[in-house]
């Protein structure tokens, strides 16, 4: 446990709203606590609830004296059975935001305490229900809302890697101790740790840790989407491309009525990813990010883009256009052309636009290894899908489809079925990447004629770093931390 | 089950995110039907959800394929001990909109179908769980969100009313059976149902319908709240004195975190009484009713007001308050007349002010029954708590209190903890006042020298509006209408 004292978070019960407040057909109380049937069963008629079983529901009415307050339905959940391990309640109530708040008060009255964000969370993870990576992962579960990011979360809650890193730190512990124990025999010159076995311990551990610091990127790219520009001069069409990118989108969100979720305009989920359209408020605006008289403005709206969409229409010189591409390379970010209006274009303007080098140096743009294109070189082939750039109609949705193919392929997250294990959390990135440092400076010295003690202290700077991402090792500041960013009731 | 027919609602499985679709710790996800455990059976991961008792939970994960979709609680009800009499599934998730798309849409893949607004609450109607006027109350409950709307939903949800109509109703057939006995004897001449006793039954229903009829008006408003009108001239403090009433509520409804409902600027609730400030749009924009250049447009207004506070300050002429009151006085709408920035006025304002005669006619204003205002008669005392007017300063949130009292006096309403049975439903109000016109009808023609059929016709028509009420007379219609206006997943 750490630092961080229990006792502190529960030795009381605590109480909160487990579902959105708003308009629904029903409300789930929870409280969580030693006294949370007791609590409950006080203001509950119907049935004694202290003496039922683990995971039974009963039909009742909450009353505060004489006024039925609602008739409920109460969940039972007997510690250590229980998602907190305490004792747990949960009340159904109908989805009336007056009956909610009158039964919270009339509980918090009966010495219930509102619970503060993730607090039941929180106390999965003291009574070591969860680790502590597997109980961040319960907020990004919560706040998934594509594939991506929820298979990112679903496998990090359910240990993926953490189960693995924890086994590697019980093995690195062990050689601790062992060094510990030369330290004690201090002249003595005996050597209980096998060198040689410490040695292949790290490399395994580094490559584990490796490998999970190069999953980073992936990971937070499905976690948090990525971020899109679309960029190109007034009336080119990019309202109407986000759009024709859009529409598709909303019909299969609003399909199953009463599941819609609020409509982000700048959002858009391809292929299960979440794509994030930066400044569209702007783009709705024919904000013209290349044309934008302040470069450094330009800059760093295009940096904080993972995929440009650069879009031209047949009115635009194709000298301009080639220029802009060149731009375009020099800053680094994977772009891809599209030559949208493509009824209004003609013949020539098709074979000269078709002609303009884009793809050249953008093999060395952005991260190679995940940002790669895979547009296809240029060839004389005047067929349209031969060209570097994609031919569409916004307004008529021709070349759609194409087009998010193509911004798919350019992100390189076709696979994200993946039974990789991935990290998406930069707490975690900032522990892994300060663990491989230590246990390289322990490389570093196990072959050098140092005396013990650099080995104990590196080691030891590794496990705090390892006991950091799995919660072993915390502070009641961490904790903080992390929890606030949860909802109250989980 | 009267005309509508119960197979058409009840031989499939239906499917409703039952919590309100947002950010919150969990989601429902409620399933009704034959096949409800099967289904969720299929998917379910963790035990055979076919074997286990009803109320009781099991933990597990949802799995589409391979592909984990959550960690649930399934909970299962065995039919006829649900809601719906069926057997229910509810399935708790995290509370992340993906997930829970994603589980109902795997769910209408197996053979469910999304459930209509208020198809459970129907399905409970048309298995004999509940009558109508039951299933319609389950609808105001969700929506109550003040003591009064509460207390009105709950009585109605809970038999209020309907058992007795139900028994008396019971009665009724009785004679009717009778009566039509005495047809069938033709020219004999005989008497099977006592004339005494069914005028007596006649006398009893007709009490008990006319309380409740007498009874709409107190119920209405504490089911849908009371229109009030702030009247006033431009800055004489209208919003300000909206916001002082406002403040302690929203204080009361902020304390709890988590339970915040959406501000409705233009609602306040009152001694348990929702009050809905019409036109506060327009009171922001200093809109002044009164002076306003259209008269129809004024009489328009006040007239769908059941409460008018007219607000004044020290800068008017006392003589013009003197017409604006006779003005309000012809309306015929209770009006509390309010003085604001009382610590702005001089003691001449005051004893002119005071010297208005606000009250004289206003006992004979409104509906005497329900809305009298209880403001003392003027005296020559000079202190302000004797004049008719009340002296506030809105913005230093002087005599609001007494202003509250007195909007609660005024609408005389304080006794909202009754034990009365009330209806508040307008449809009940129709049906009702049908039936005592039906039973009027046959307690004229009971003495007269007529035949029987008139009798067995009256009567009839009573048995059938009476039925309305309750369900036992419905129309596929009827339940749509009524069914339709409730929220999905109920």
């Amino acid at each position: 446990m750490g630092n961080a004292d229990k006792t502190l978070y529960t030795s009381d019960t605590i109480i909160a709203l487990a579902t959105p407040s708003g308009i629904g057909a029903i409300g789930v109380i929870r409280l969580s606590g030693p006294d949370a049937i007791a609590l409950v069963n006080e203001v509950f008629y119907g049935k004694d609830l202290s003496i039922q079983k683990t995971h039974t529901i009963h039909f009742g009415t909450i009353r505060d004296g004489e006024l039925i307050l609602d008739e409920v339905l109460a969940s039972i959940f007997i510690g250590p059975k229980s998602y907190t391990k305490e004792n747990v309640v949960e009340i159904s109530t109908h989805g009336s935001a007056y009956i909610i708040e009158s039964i919270i008060k009339l509980l918090i009255r009966k010495g219930a305490r509102p619970a503060n964000p993730g607090e039941f969370t929180l106390r999965a993870f003291l009574n070591g229900q969860l680790d502590l990576s597997q109980a961040e992962a319960v907020a990004d579960l919560i706040a998934s809302n594509s594939q991506a990011s929820h298979q990112v979360a679903m496998q990090q809650m359910r240990g993926g890697f953490s189960h693995e890193l924890q086994h590697l730190r019980d093995q690195l512990i062990h050689f601790a101790s062992m060094i510990e124990l030369e330290l004690d025999f201090g002249e003595e010159d005996v050597e209980f740790a096998n060198r040689d076995e410490l040695k292949a311990l790290i490399f395994q551990i580094n490559r584990i840790i490796h490998r999970l610091i190069e999953s980073f990127e992936q990971g937070n790219v499905m976690k948090n989407g990525v971020p899109v520009v679309i960029a190109g001069k007034p009336n080119v069409g990019k309202s109407t491309l986000l759009n024709a990118l859009l529409n598709e989108e909303r019909a299969i969100v609003s399909e199953i009525a009463g599941t819609t979720r609020d409509t982000v305009e700048d959002e858009i989920i391809i292929g299960g990813i979440n794509f994030r359209f930066i400044d569209t408020a702007g783009i709705r605006e024919t904000l013209d990010i290349i044309e934008a008289k302040g470069v450094e403005r330009t800059h760093e709206k295009i940096g904080k883009a993972k995929l440009v969409i650069y879009l031209v229409d047949p009115d635009q010189e194709v000298s301009e256009i080639g220029s802009q591409v060149e731009y375009l390379k020099g800053l680094g970010v994977p772009f891809i052309p599209v030559v949208n209006k493509k009824d209004m274009m003609t013949p020539e303007f098709r074979k000269e636009v078709s002609s303009v080098k884009y793809q050249e140096s953008r093999s060395g743009a952005g991260n190679p290894e995940t940002l790669t294109s895979d547009l296809r070189p240029p060839t004389s082939d005047p067929r349209p899908q031969t060209s570097d750039a994609l031919f569409i109609s916004a307004k008529n949705k021709e070349g759609i489809d194409a087009l998010r193919e193509t911004i798919l392929q350019t992100v390189n997250l076709h696979a994200i079925n993946t039974d990789d294990v991935l990290i998406s959390n930069i707490r975690h990135l900032e522990a892994l990447q300060k663990t491989e440092a230590s246990l390289n400076s322990v490389l570093e010295n196990i072959d050098n004629p140092v005396t013990s003690d650099f080995l104990a202290v590196d080691i030891k700077q590794a496990l705090h770093y390892l006991g950091e991402i799995t919660g072993q090792v915390t502070t009641d500041d961490l904790l903080e931390t992390i929890f606030s960013k949860f909802c109250i009731g989980k």
